[in-house]
C-alpha cells in the first residue's frame, strides 16, 4: 500500500476514533496487553532473528540491549498498558466556557490532534507504547521503528492492530511504516497528517523540517548544565551534580557542562573531581578550571557537545549573568540547574534561563514524563510551540470551540440589540 | 543594520523583558498610548503621504480605507492599548503544582514564547496592536507590514520604541522590518527567532513555510459552511445563514458554502434566494440546488473557493454524514455552523467536523477573540499546534517547568530512599 492511501485511511480512522468514548479506547489498550501475551511465541521468535541479524551486523551493546523485547519487557509493557488505561482522558475536557450573550456559550474542549507520524528508536517496545499512546487520545498513527526492529515490529503492529479490531475500533489508528522512502512519502501529506513526532538526532529532526510543510514536535539534544552558584550548599551541590552527570550517562537529560562559580570554585571542584573520577568521568576544563583540578583543556566545541558518555566539560564563570548568558548561548534549551542558597539568584536564573525545566537544587535527571507525574511520556519536545519539555497525553491533543447559541447573529450584536455579557461559568460542554 | 543584528538584539531584549513585573509591560502600553497622542501630526502626515502613493497606484479603495489612520483610528488604537494594559498578566501563572516527592514541587509556570516575527497587511494600526500584545506578553517583535503603510509605519514604530524606552524597557523589543529582503533573510535566523506569524494568503503562509526552520503560526484562509440539518428551524435557519454570509462579506469568517439537507432544501432554499439576492449576493448552486431556485451553476471549484465578496456557493447533500465529509475534504477548518433542532445531529456534527470552531445554531461571525471573551485577537490560527482559532494572549505564550528541590537526586529515587508521593497541589510558584 502506497503511503497516500495509508495516510488517508489514517484519517478516516481517526475521524472514527476521535469520536469514540473513553471505554472503548481504554477497552483496545487493555485488549492489546491480552493480545501481546497470546502471542508473544511469535513476538520473541522475531525479536531473536532481529537480534541474531544485528549481532552479526556489529551493532553496539547498548542497542543490542535496547533492541531485545523478552518476557521482562513483555511484562512492563502489558503493566504500561493497563496504568494508561487508568489515566483520565485527556480528550473531551471543557478547558473553559464563556457566555458571550445571554443564550450564547463558548467552550473550549479539548481533542485529538489527528494524525501523527511518529519515528523512533529500534526500541520495539516504545512501537506499543506509543501506538498505546496515541489511540487512548483519539489520534491515528504512521509509525516508523528503527530497521533493526522491523520484524519484532511487524509482529508488534499486528497485535496492535488485532487489539483494535477487536475492540470495535478501527484498525488504520495504528499502521507501520517500513522505510525511509515512506517516511521521505509521509513528508509531502501535509493535507491528511497533522503533526511529526521524530525522536531522533537534530540532523534528523532538521531532515524532517526541512522536507515537509507538516509540523514538527521535534525531540532532539539534550545540553544539559548544572550550575555552582557562590552562595551553593557544597554537600548538596556535589551530590545533585554528581547525580546529573552520571546517574545515567546516556540520556537526554543528563547533565553535559559545569558551570562553577569563582567564588566557590576551590572550595567545589577538588573534591568534585574525585567524585567524577571514582566513576570513571573524564573531565574536560577550561583554564580557570584546570588552575584547580587536574583535567584534559575544554575547547570552545565542547561547550556545545552532548557527550551521552562519562566526560563533563567545566567552566569558570565571574558571575550569575555569565552562567545564564553561557547557558542561554550554548545550550539546547533541555534541562538546566542552579545549585544556590540564595533566593534572589534562584529566581533570577529561573526566569533567565530560556529552557524547558529550570530546577533548583534537584538533580537534572528528574525531566521525565513519569516523574513529573503527568502519567505518560510520549517524548521531550525541545521546542516552545505547542508543548515543552517531557510530554504527556496532553501533548497528543488540541483543542476546538464549540459554540451553542439560540440563532444569535453578529447583527444584533452590532446594532446593540444584544449585548456581549463575557461572563465565565464553570460550566462543562453538553455536547 | 542587518537582520541578524536585529534579531540578536530582539533576543537580548527578550530576555530582559520576559523578566519584567507586569506593572512595567503596561506601563509601556499606556505611555504608548500618550507617545501616540502627542506625535500625532507626524503619524497623519506620514499616512497622507502614503494614501496619496497608493491612490495613484491605483489601491483598491478597500484597501485604501485600511490603509487610513486617522484620528478616529488614533481613538480606537488608544483605547485599545488602554483596554490591553487592564487585562491581568498572561505570564507568570503556574498551571500547576506537583508534588514529585517530599520537599520537590514542580510547577508548570507560564512564560512569553521568545522572538516573534510577524507579517501582517497594510493596516497602520494592526502595528500597534500586535506590538502591544508582544509587549504584554515578555516577548520581543520583528515586525513587516505592508509595503503600501511604510511611511506609516516607520513613525508608529517610532513611538512604540520611545514609548519602551520610557517606561524602562529595551527599545529593540519591537523593531520594524522594511522589505521583502528583510523577511527572507529573517526566515533563516532560527537559532535566535522562535516563532513566526504570517497573517497572509496561503500561498504566502505556505512560502514562509517552505523557508524557514522556524515554527509558522499560519493565520490563512477562511471556507466556512453553515449547514441546514433537516430538523432545522427554517426562521434561525434564514436569520443566521444571511448573517453568516452577508454581515460582513469580506473577512474570514463569512460563510462561503451552505450545505442543505435535501428533506428541507425544497421549505428553506425559496425563500433563502429571495434573501440573498435582497442583499446583492450572487449564488452558485449544484444541480439539485438550481432545480429549486435561479442561479448560477456550481463547480467543483466553487466548493474550494474562499470568494471574500457577495458570493455563496450552495450544496444540497442526502445526510448529515455526506455534509461532514464536505466540509472535512473542503473547508479549511476554521469555522463550521450547523442548523438543527436535533441534539443527537448537533453532537455528532461538532464532534465530527475537524475545525477550530463548531457552531450550533449561531452565526459564523462570531469567530473573534474579543467576541470570545479573549480580551483580545493576535490573528485567527489556521492550524492544529498550539493554538487553534481566534487567538489571544495566551497563543503568545507558551511554559516552563521549574522544580524546586532540596537536593534529591534520582539515584535516591531509584534506590527507594525517596518514594514518589505524586499529589497535585494548589500552590502557585513562589519563584
Amino acid at each position: 500500500m502506497n503511503l497516500s492511501e495509508m495516510a488517508s485511511r489514517a484519517r478516516e480512522s481517526f475521524y472514527i476514533l476521535s469520536a469514540q468514548p473513553l471505554s472503548a479506547r481504554n477497552g483496545a489498550l487493555l485488549r492489546m496487553a491480552e493480545v501481546l501475551e497470546a502471542e508473544k511465541a511469535d513476538i520473541f521468535a522475531a525479536n531473536e532473528a532481529d537480534l541474531m541479524k544485528a549481532e552479526t551486523e556489529g551493532l553496539a551493546s547498548p542497542l543490542l540491549h535496547r533492541l531485545r523485547f523478552d518476557e521482562a519487557k513483555l511484562r512492563q509493557v502489558c503493566d504500561g498498558l493497563r496504568a494508561l488505561a487508568d489515566l483520565p482522558d485527556p480528550i473531551g475536557e471543557t478547558v473553559f466556557c464563556h457566555e458571550i450573550t445571554e443564550g450564547l456559550r463558548l467552550y473550549r474542549v479539548t481533542c485529538p490532534i489527528g494524525v501523527i507520524g511518529v519515528i523512533f528508536e529500534s526500541r520495539p517496545d516504545a512501537l506499543v507504547q506509543i501506538a498505546s499512546l496515541t489511540i487512548k487520545s483519539g489520534n491515528a498513527a504512521l509509525l516508523k521503528g528503527g530497521r533493526e526492529a522491523l520484524g519484532t515490529n511487524g509482529v508488534l503492529i499486528r497485535c496492535v492492530r488485532r487489539a483494535l479490531e477487536e475492540a470495535g475500533l478501527p484498525a488504520d489508528a495504528a499502521q507501520l511504516m517500513e522505510t525511509r522512502e515512506d517516511v521521505a512519502a509521509m513528508l509531502k501529506e501535509d493535507r491528511l497528517i497533522d503533526l511529526i513526532i521524530p525522536r531522533g538526532s537534530n540532523a534528523f529532526v532538521r531532515y524532517i523540517i526541512d522536507n515537509s510543510r507538516i509540523p514538527v514536535l521535534g525531540h532532539a539534544d539534550g545540553i544539559c548544565h548544572v550550575y555552582v552558584d557562590q552562595s551553593a550548599d557544597l554537600e548538596t551541590a556535589w551530590k545533585v551534580a554528581l547525580d546529573s552527570k552520571t546517574q545515567n550517562l546516556s540520556v537526554c537529560n543528563a547533565a553535559e557542562t559545569l558551570l562553577v562559580h569563582a567564588a566557590i570554585a576551590e572550595a567545589f571542584l577538588p573534591h568534585f573531581a574525585d567524585l567524577l573520577r571514582e566513576k570513571g568521568v573524564e573531565i574536560r576544563g577550561d583554564e580557570r578550571t584546570r588552575a584547580l583540578i587536574a583535567c584534559e583543556p575544554a575547547t570552545e566545541a565542547d561547550w556545545s557537545t552532548e557527550y551521552l558518555d562519562a566526560i563533563l566539560s567545566i567552566r569558570v564563570v565571574d558571575s550569575l549573568e555569565e552562567a545564564v548568558d553561557h547557558i542561554n548561548y550554548y545550550g539546547s534549551h533541555h534541562t538546566d540547574c542552579i545549585l544556590t542558597q540564595d533566593q534572589a539568584a534562584a529566581r533570577y536564573f529561573m526566569d533567565r534561563v530560556d529552557s524547558a525545566g529550570v530546577y533548583l537544587n534537584v538533580s537534572t535527571r528528574f525531566a521525565d514524563g513519569f516523574v513529573y507525574g503527568l502519567g505518560a511520556e510520549v517524548g521531550i519536545a525541545t521546542g516552545k510551540i505547542h508543548a515543552r519539555g517531557p510530554m504527556g497525553l496532553d501533548g497528543l491533543t488540541t483543542y476546538k470551540y464549540k459554540l451553542l447559541g439560540h440563532g444569535q447573529t453578529m447583527a444584533e450584536m452590532k446594532s446593540g440589540e444584544r449585548a456581549y455579557t463575557h461572563r465565565v461559568l464553570p460550566e462543562k460542554c453538553p455536547l
